[in-house]
């Protein structure tokens, strides 16, 4: 046997929990801006569900003028919708959070981007109709089981507002990468909604229903919830829209270098429209360089930026990156604290010493 | 297609960097106290080496009065010795050190626990003889390349002294888990130290060389050596014995618990004979419970232990862990810490809130 070339090296998924399984991106070591089915974060409220997907039918109820059942079929043959999506779970970089906070400890790669097609939803609620008492639209996933607060079985169901819902890019999705969705990716139909936090994209879509209200179930009115404050619930509001953000990607965080030119890079994206600027900041924040942004800004897609360092004086650094979106959102450079950890976006902050 | 049954659900190791390869163990996930080669950590200085391992011998050379090259054939035909053994990188859990270190930043995982089969390296002395002046014995690996600090071609070598390398328990390994050892972790030949952080455990052997002196080589006195001082070298010493150490495996740190009763559940180990115990503490370390030791405790290998804890009262605990070895020694409250963050072994902790 000869070694005579470099045996394999490859990244995976850094495990939170194996059940469910929550899973997350290895993003300093991504240099796609398509993540593989591989690389993929996963994020589970339950067990995998079963459902016998050679009988899948998609129905639509509640209030609107003519419920259906779509087939597959029928869903595969209506004009499709490609987007390139971020998918960010919405406690993305809760480890983060000073004081900390309980739940899952995610990093910074509760995130991944990749191209979702699919149908748009409007164009199944234009069979349907809705009524004029319609508020809002709830999709049932076919995952259930009990959550530890109470002995109830529920599903993971969320709904989105009617607007929301009518927004031409809220697809239904049976594609990811040019292939059937991943089953642990939502297959065979997962609601996608580009520029929500990825609680809204909802994954194997058992039905969708049309209410007049305001829906309670657990995973809208309970989690996925800003609590500001520790010790009482006053002042919650939804988690809804992507709040911008960037991430450094190279140099990682404490490695110690010598000497030279550096190319430092990252990601930067927002729910809001799409990324207008990266800057970056050597000393603290308070003067601020450009960073070149490498890939097209598009709307609901990130964007590649770097920035050509000189790092020729010993000493410790600490380096800030600093997103703008179209919208003039800007990074802040303290995260909201809320109890449940939920939208972190300060800047992003890592420290290297150049030796 | 039905999907009745869980998709598999997988741990992986954690990257730390991908060139040279360093990724950790997921520690918290492990079960078995035979840890498999897909998630054994590795720990890389340089990319992987080449060279024909149909042609490979192991010198022996230096300060013997009869230099020998050991073919496969003849180290497999020698009386040998099986181990089960923690290897564990000094560099383990330096992500705790406060105040912050450089370098790779390990979690808990650095660290890996498995089955050793080799020939005594004393064996292999035996036909060589020691001549009087010999005071170490150098181990040259197969792999090398640029230091950042500095242009020249090193290769990873480690020196020990005599009486070390006589340990009976010192051996020269060939298999690991009944296998020939994977490539990555040093075939055909690896070097294993039992009780010592697993730099001393030389991969992929390329000659062994008796020298009269102290060996200088950049792995044995630059890296590898605690640095007391943040600002100049004073009081260094050099990384030889694993630590008494303990880490929790569940819960995990910011778990959000309900009432009831938990089995919490880790492993602690040493380089200095074996664990006498593990105890636990609710109270920031005021008073201290005996934990329940549930696999043998033997020289070299780490004990699995556990805990059942009914958690009946609301509110934020702080779990800590500490081991004792037979020699008395016992995880400090806080480690010592040194400018590059070597043998962390303070007391593990971690953050629970029961709701």
């Amino acid at each position: 046997m000869s070694n005579s070339h470099q045996p394999e090296v490859r990244t995976y998924l850094i495990t939170k929990t194996l059940v469910p399984e929550n899973q997350e991106t290895p993003i300093h070591f991504i240099n796609a801006d398509i993540v593989s089915k591989r690389l993929f974060y996963r994020r589970n409220h339950f067990p995998y569900p079963s459902f016998a997907s050679s009988f899948y039918f998609l129905p639509i109820e509640g209030l609107v003028h003519n419920p259906k059942v779509f087939s597959l079929q029928e869903i595969y043959s209506l004009p499709s919708k490609t987007i390139k999506v971020v998918l960010e779970c919405s406690g993305d970089k809760r480890e983060l959070f000073k004081p900390k906070v309980y739940g899952e400890q995610w990093g910074k790669g509760a995130i991944s981007q990749g191209i979702w097609k699919g149908v748009p939803l409007r164009s199944l609620l234009e069979y349907t109709g809705l009524l004029d008492t319609a508020k809002e639209i709830v999709f049932e996933g076919h995952d259930y089981g009990e959550r530890p607060d109470s002995n109830q079985l529920f599903s993971f169901s969320r709904s989105l507002p009617i607007e929301k819902a009518l927004d031409p890019d809220t697809i239904i999705a049976y594609e990811y990468n040019n292939q059937p969705i991943p089953f642990k990716h939502g297959f065979p139909l997962r609601l996608i909604v580009p520029g929500w936090y990825a609680m809204a994209s909802v994954k194997w879509i058992k039905k969708i229903i049309v209410i007049d209200k305001e829906f309670k179930g657990p995973f809208q009115a309970v989690d996925y919830v800003y609590y500001p404050n520790k010790e009482n619930d006053s002042g919650k509001f939804p988690v809804t829209t992507i709040n911008v953000n960037s991430t450094i990607k190279y140099p990682l965080n404490r490695n110690l270098l010598y000497s030279g030119v550096y190319e430092i890079n990252g990601i930067a994206w927002t729910g809001k429209d799409h990324i207008a600027k990266v800057e970056i900041s050597f000393d603290e924040g308070q003067t601020w360089d450009t960073c070149q942004i490498t890939s097209s800004s598009e709307k609901y897609a990130w964007v590649r930026w770097n920035y050509k360092w000189k790092a020729l004086k010993k000493g410790e650094y600490t380096i800030l990156s600093k997103a703008t979106d179209s919208k003039g959102n800007v990074q802040p450079l303290e995260p909201m604290w809320n109890r449940k950890g939920y939208g972190y976006n300060a800047l992003d902050s890592i420290k290297v010493k150049i030796e």
